[in-house]
């Protein structure tokens, strides 16, 4: 029997999340929640999603002709877990709400480790959340410095990391934030990101900083790193071609931008033009003495999606071997 | 058997219409084009589309391990038909090419009428190309006003139009192309967009200006029309509604720019998230006496994409029957 | 003796109207207002404007180290005019206490014409707001339109004109605001601007479509007018020519975009770079047949500036004629 | 008897230089150069700057009817020294004209240290450019970074150094230019600026990553820096605030981005609006272990502009003492 899945939010990350899990044998979308009838619901509709609302508004959606399956508290009785996509600062009333209803959760990486005192990626970690009630999928730009960095901790001892991480200020489907030609530091600095990938990799030396800048499509980060034993540009290229969901790619070949990066997502058929690999130039990676440069760009809306089906597939005992799950996500998205 | 069609130059148009004549049963696509070692060009090997290239760009393919079926004099060979997606100024030399080779070719809206001395549009003179050696589908800017002009046109008489073309100024994957921050004024005025729409519809009295703005995504247009007939708002809604390939949406619904229409055709699940319809908002539609008022927004990456494959069919006397073929067109395509 | 001018609001218009009084050799700046302890603050302590707060802001601004003049109602006491500089909904409490204070106030374009019965633009209608104590001076595109199409129907009378506001969507103050890539029309149309400008001329028959671009620098307009009377392309250029406030530039000089204005105001030494000027495109201007096509681009920061200048003599009955007021305003700030 | 300046070219930095020298009691500027009759060659010619242009170009300005002094030739024999702003890859033809001409000759940035030889910045360098004939003024960028590092190197040693440049993409009177919406990486790394800070400042260890982003206002750097010696947060401040050059805001008083700094530019009465000052944010500015981060942004039109003066007098021998002459030229400019 399949696990059935609901999905708390459909928005950025809740209606990948949806296409995803429907993608796999193991697992499916039992209902997702909408508060307002959006375009977005009539589209969850027509995907022949069941659309949970809230109790105060039902009204609106009947009234919008937009069908619902039910309020928020009938998808918990059909749901062993959820997936909570809700926006920041509801995610401490929604984990009572899971766990009076006897259901597992996973959390975004907004919310804090705190909320669940695990926090999870695939590569790094997959075993911590077997099991648990809940867990936490880190950020999008937290996977990224992880899928890249793991490995190469494992293989060449990481001594210090630090990154520039170059935030895009809204995403694509938003056309409200700004800037639109301004460049605006996070002055809190170290910024939380360094303590984020900890959450995940405690032993690692890491400090962050971060802008955000005038575009929709990726974050883009630079990360220097001092390696803890010898390693050329060679070794390090050779051991991401083999490092699941990381893709190298090459100016050279006409890559130079995230501009173009997007556009070999849809040259590829990724559903939403999404790019769920951590994407590294290849000729843009470069060790130097004991220290090893490189651009890494990160895809906001979609990175972290495969790792919300593995989480459940490890909170949900589904399968015990990490790299068995990620292959089998991956396969089953194209990826 | 079906129609071999050979796609030379393969960018946003050609590598779109290769996906849409794949789609199609009754043609294929026999080979594409393309003049350098690109990303794009790993992609189309991937997607399995045999890889022509120019005589002397086969060393740099073979170095970059992309796989090529041979030149392009070679692809003419296996097809019935080109469509033609080159960059302006070489259409007058491959038109020669085709002819040579004994097939037909289409044409893209940046040559001039004068080129093929017939243009198409499936709604409004399908018949006219029919049979034709060589055609032309006008550009993403006159489909996108012909698409709703000739319905009104036609049930209501236009006295007389007048467009402003807010137009993008880069497609999404170009990084090269601004301004960043800018809006440029098409000073020679009225523009060439309203001769371009009598190609299609001689008898229309249509003006023009223009703009470049910047963003990627879509051009916009607010249109005015002196309605020749009376008319209601309503009216005018419910002939778009039955309109093939325009697409009525709400800002009421969330919908309230360019940014949420490409959300939109991401969530539909269109390939590389097009948007194939003229999109024209309900609620920014509105006669006021004889005039009627309206916004629409055209995808300039993909709006053609569908009348080119109509094109064949007709210059292939295929099917003579227009709205039988926009149908199968736009049922394969899932529009 | 000077008359003596408040200012309450010291952002955007604010700031740009106490630099252009205090360039006037009958009326002076004798404070300014401000909530918040910013940067901007302090720039007015630099320049040496008396700094007016409300009275629970005090402390902070104390505790910020910038020396303040008194509260807001301090000011009314030294001034015969407020230019009310506030942002929107405030308004018709701020007329209340202007009035309760005996002194005089005048409004931005933001505000509904209904809120003081009367509205200002210097060439249309200098005179109704003579010895007036409340006026209202149009906003930045509708003092935009008044100025090219007063002189234009004065002199060829206008039956009729549409123009499509293609509007900044964010100052260049303004971090936050987006989009950062897309194009929001303004569903509800016509819009308000046609009537607006019938607030000055409410004779003329004008309508409106407007869409907010992802651009900082100015607005920009396409504009047509259908003529009463014969006129040619050189006959507009030359009115404009002699038009007070009104700037001719030409692509073929390389003014191709907001960009290059922006800059030629830079170049001009204007205070904060600020283009006074409506500017037309001598070469985006063209007379066909008996309609006028033309471009005009609105610096939205700053060309009300000289108009509430102006409205200071005619509500203070300093000047009778407008020509003479014009001239000494546009002399004093290097127009 | 004033020191006569030739500048050649007239862009974005000749501009201000133009203006700068003419602020100074002991420099003039005797004429300008332009290559085409543009709005800029109009503007020079209404500030009553002395234009010079190529034999070739003359009759285009005669027709454009703008006045002209004589050919770029002739300019050479009026001035002492010309400051070359002339674009990329004709720097060392024209160093030739000047040997011959038996004149001075400033180069910018953009031209390798090999052309000169010596490479100025007035805090680190001033002296070695005393008496030479031919000077380099290094970019904003590496500019930037040598106000802030220099004097942390003197007084607290720096053991290494990284930046990460988050680099405008074009200039604000640049419509041409992108990416709209899009971030690219500088692939070769790391960059070239780390040595050009060395042709400075030899003995310094600093590496640097560059990516390039849709905003045209000014370069933002992240910058980390290892101590030599103990150092707080309070004891880097206290340093930057007695810096000439360096200016510190804070995101308390509302400057949080780019947008902010160019605001306050505006505000202080600044010719063009321009920040001559490295802007670094004290609440983004901290020391943590033996380790410096703070963010920095650089005014790419102009930071460069006060060192240009200054190395016109350490040429020509004008001023010994490096502070006398920043301090003039400071006072000079409003700085």
């Amino acid at each position: 029997m399949k696990v059935r899945v609901g999905i708390n939010g459909y928005g950025t990350i809740g209606k990948r999340t949806a296409t995803a899990i429907n993608m796999q044998d193991d697992m499916e979308v039992v209902g997702v929640t909408k508060t307002k009838p959006t375009y977005e619901a009539v589209a969850a509709n027509d995907l022949g999603l069941p659309l949970y609302v809230p109790d105060e508004s039902a009204d609106s959606f009947k009234k919008a002709g937009i069908k619902i399956a039910g309020t928020i508290k009938d998808m918990y009785k059909k749901a062993d877990i959820v997936v909570d996509c809700t926006p920041g600062s509801v995610a401490e009333a929604y984990k009572k709400e899971y766990a009076d209803a006897g259901i597992k959760g996973i959390f975004q990486g907004g919310e804090d480790h705190s909320l669940t005192g695990i926090s999870f990626n695939a590569s790094a970690n997959y075993k911590e959340s077997w099991g648990a009630q809940f867990s936490r999928v880190v950020s999008c730009n937290t996977t990224g410095l992880i899928r890249t960095l793991y490995p190469v901790d494992k293989y060449f001892k990481i001594q210090s990391a630090f990154a520039t991480l170059i935030r895009r200020s809204a995403d694509p489907s938003d056309s409200k934030n700004g800037p639109i030609n301004a460049v605006e530091p996070v002055l809190k600095i170290p910024t939380h990101h360094g303590p984020d990938v900890q959450s995940i990799m405690p032993w690692i030396n890491i400090q962050t900083m971060a802008v955000k800048v005038p575009t929709t499509l990726m974050h883009l980060h630079t990360v220097t790193v001092k390696l803890g034993t010898e390693a050329t540009t060679e070794d390090i290229v050779a051991l991401w071609k083999k490092t699941p969901r990381v893709k190298l790619v090459s100016g050279k070949s006409g890559i130079k931008s995230s501009a173009q990066i997007m556009e070999l997502a849809r040259d590829l058929g990724r559903p939403r033009g999404d790019m769920y690999e951590i994407v590294v130039w290849e000729d843009g990676t470069k060790v130097v003495g004991d220290t090893l440069y490189f651009y890494q760009a990160v895809h906001q809306e979609s990175d972290v999606i495969p790792e919300i089906v593995d989480c459940i597939r490890s909170m949900c005992r589904m399968e015990e071997d990490p790299l068995v799950s990620m292959e089998k996500t991956d396969k089953a998205m194209g990826i």
